[in-house]
């Protein structure tokens, strides 16, 4: 395994994330989402870590770069289907994921991508976005 | 990691394949999907299998059995992302996936599922999918 696929569903991109993230991946995983957010123009990224029973402080921070770097690019980030130990674990270390959006899913993270860059978009021109599907 | 996270995208599943299937793995991955099909009551599943680099006989016996069991549970399977390399050697083996659809991309796969989902139904019904999304 030496990268994780990126799928694109529409103008979102998603990711799952189903191993152990060492450093040459989550530079690998950075690179491949950026290029990839500049060639569809993506709006939006799902990070589904659903798989993860364990999110340590380096998984936290390349979480952390990669929502700066969508930022950077226009995109918004959600990570989606974290565990609840995970969550219990996060708070217990003090890590709560500053100026990371989650979802209790891919469908609710979704929804909130499609809020959220409609709220960005000028209001009179809302039809844009709903035939983006 | 000990089950492939199975990903609900409205009245799809999307399951992404990245690490190797051995038999404990395919036989959970069989029963999560088909117990997630019951569930969500899903009208497709998508199998991206971007990051393999080999499909083997396991593999593709593996992929045509959850194909069978999601068709008697009336919901249709589509393979996407398959690398050229991959298309080649199953050529090559002899295995052309009998009964298992594929699509370049989770886009192009949704689209396919959709339009057989349709067609699938009651011509005079036809509204209640355009509504779906």
């Amino acid at each position: 395994m030496e990268r994780i696929p990126i799928l694109r569903i529409g103008t979102y991109l998603l990711v799952t994330i189903q191993v152990d993230m060492h450093d040459q991946l989550a530079l690998t995983l950075q690179t491949d989402l950026t290029d990839r957010i500049a060639e569809v123009g993506a709006r939006g990224v799902l990070i589904d870590i659903s798989a993860l029973e364990i999110v340590d402080s380096y998984i936290g921070r390349t979480l952390a770069n990669i929502a700066s770097m969508a930022r950077v690019l226009d995109a918004a980030t959600v990570v989606v289907g974290m565990q609840p130990a995970v969550a219990i674990t996060l708070v217990e270390l003090g890590m709560t994921l500053p100026g990371i959006h989650t979802a209790m899913d891919v469908d609710s993270g979704m929804q909130f991508l499609r809020r959220s860059v409609r709220d960005a978009e000028d209001p009179d021109d809302w039809r844009r976005n709903s035939t983006e599907e």
